[in-house]
């Protein structure tokens, strides 16, 4: 698969994703990126669809026509459970206690939402060119209604299962999310995290086992870690985590301490962690998940676990503290730098070309 | 790090290296190897040091004076538990019943010894080229007598920690070994699983993190494996899984079949396991592990838990099963093939090479 393929795809210069983050960015990554000459992206699972119809107001002005790329989850909204949430709020007592917080304030909800017919018809206004999905696909009448305007339609795969399974439905082209990837996993067939796989076993054995194209996605901080990934056969690259220090990134402010390496270790120790959302993550260890240990069966289902949460976060970071905040990271932050995003879609670009 | 330094600090042809396997291969596997231009590698860990002697005696003479590698575990022998020992057994006895084994007959028994004056004695004789190490590196007065006779010394880091005190204590070369790579994990430093990496992100790190050449291991199958680990800055490379297959390797004939794909899944299903040995190492998923779960804290410590599987082992492997054998493999098996070890290395040896 050449690289240009996956260009010609997307409708950019470069075979380049910027991963879409909810939560650490908005438009102003996107556009940037998109102008750029690589596919900008929207994380959608955190926006109401008047939120989601501002920020693609703010792309399509600030970006002249410019492919980019709108992402959502495809998760099943799961019925409340009383007794699980009730546990969750158990478990996270002493911690409501030791920062004053009154629990029977708390507000449960969801937090992140699925694609759905509301969102569908707000992208109906905008026609992206791209929509990439993580956690399966929507339901069939719904992504005929995403491939009514054109859309080139994208999904991760975590396993050669889920890679066949979505080359069944047709998808325009898949990502495959390496282990070492920062934020959720995306996986949907199995949720048995031993299937998960580093991208240098799991990308060669998606690109032999469908005739889509595959995007490689985990662990790539730089112009080696794109060479490196075209090597191993991608057809494009997504880079998150290297993005997270742009001056366009939302991070909070200890987020973006601890990246920096202003404090803690030098290298990052991250984990997987259910306990922000109910599914597992890749973020930075932290407080929380030292004390009740990353994965467990504490958390309620996604994405029921960040009600509870959310006042515990709101209070730590008010006082400069990332001990109850995701810190979504990938196992490489080595390619963190406080610089443009354009700029670095630029440094990352070179991997493109032979090694001079 | 050019591609050059470590082969000409090996004293090879090729920056290229066999992975020592323990079990899986003994002295023909590393002829045919470093024959074949490559560091063959020789498992030490469950040689005795008459074994040990046979073995070497058989390389030296039909190397012709190339140089090899010999391997060994760097572990601490712990206390025998009796209590741990009677738990794990009554852990297995539903398969001793199912086996007509009697447990009052099973010997206990380390299987596996780490380096030792007894093993240095042995190598002074043959003097080899190259000594790796896992599990962290000898006492100073026995890491002494390898280096007296000029012998390069290498051994494996799983994270940024392991690979500067490597790097502090002088070794030659650090073996980066991605959560890719089959077998026994080889951190020293932490027990924490969360804090192994898959190869993109640990590479680059550890060539950032330390001035010794770094050799890239875990997930490379093939030649575009290799492409892309040097694209990473790797130095040099260490393949084992992809040998597996080779009429070189000794492994059982149910290890073979599954590998082979004749058998379950085309595509591997592998995991982390404690059960075979005490210490996690990967190895494809089969009955034992999906049963008492891959880790846990019912096996002993390192390395008790081979005797009370031995039986087992041996009654399945009779019939054909591999289910209560450690069956270990890499992530990524798709560069398996069975063809002669020497084929496989010249195959892997255009990765070193631009690519046509």
């Amino acid at each position: 698969m050449a690289s240009s393929s996956i260009a010609q795809l997307l409708g950019t210069q470069l075979p380049l994703i910027q991963a879409p983050m909810a939560g650490a960015q908005g438009s102003a990554m996107a556009v940037a990126v998109s102008n750029a000459g690589a596919l900008g992206s929207l994380p959608c699972a955190m926006l109401t669809p008047d939120a989601m119809r501002a920020e693609l107001t703010a792309i399509q002005a600030a970006t002249g026509g410019k492919p980019y790329n709108v992402n959502f989850f495809c998760h099943h909204v799961p019925v409340p459970s009383p007794q699980r949430e009730a546990d969750w709020r158990q478990a996270l007592a002493p911690y409501y206690a030791e920062f004053g917080i009154d629990p029977a304030g708390i507000a449960a909800g969801a937090g992140r939402n699925p694609f759905s017919a509301e969102a569908a018809a707000v992208l109906e206004e905008f026609k992206p060119a791209v929509v990439s999905f993580h956690f399966g696909l929507p339901a069939d009448d719904l992504l005929a209604r995403v491939r009514a305007w054109g859309a080139k339609v994208l999904c991760s795969a975590t396993t050669v299962d889920e890679a066949r399974w979505l080359a069944a439905r047709g998808v325009d082209a898949i990502i495959a999310q390496g282990l070492e990837a920062g934020g959720h996993r995306g996986h949907f067939l199995s949720p048995d995290l031993t299937r998960q796989m580093g991208t240098f076993a799991l990308l060669p054995q998606l690109v032999k086992a469908v005739d889509v194209p595959v995007i490689a996605a985990g662990g790539i901080a730089d112009a080696d870690g794109v060479r490196a990934a075209m090597a191993l056969g991608a057809a494009g690259v997504q880079v998150g985590t290297a993005y997270l220090l742009c001056p366009e990134a939302t991070i909070s402010a200890p987020h973006r301490l601890v990246l920096s390496g202003k404090i803690g270790a030098a290298h990052l120790h991250t984990a997987l962690t259910n306990l922000f959302t109910g599914r597992p993550a890749r973020g930075i260890m932290n407080r929380l998940m030292r004390e009740l240990g990353p994965l467990g069966d504490v958390a309620p289902e996604f994405p029921m676990a960040t009600a509870a949460i959310a006042p515990l976060r709101a209070k730590a970071e008010s006082q400069g503290s990332g001990d109850f905040s995701p810190l979504w990271s990938g196992q490489n932050a080595s390619g963190c730098k406080p610089i443009p995003a354009a700029e670095l879609t630029r440094e990352l670009a070179a991997g493109f070309s032979a090694r001079s």
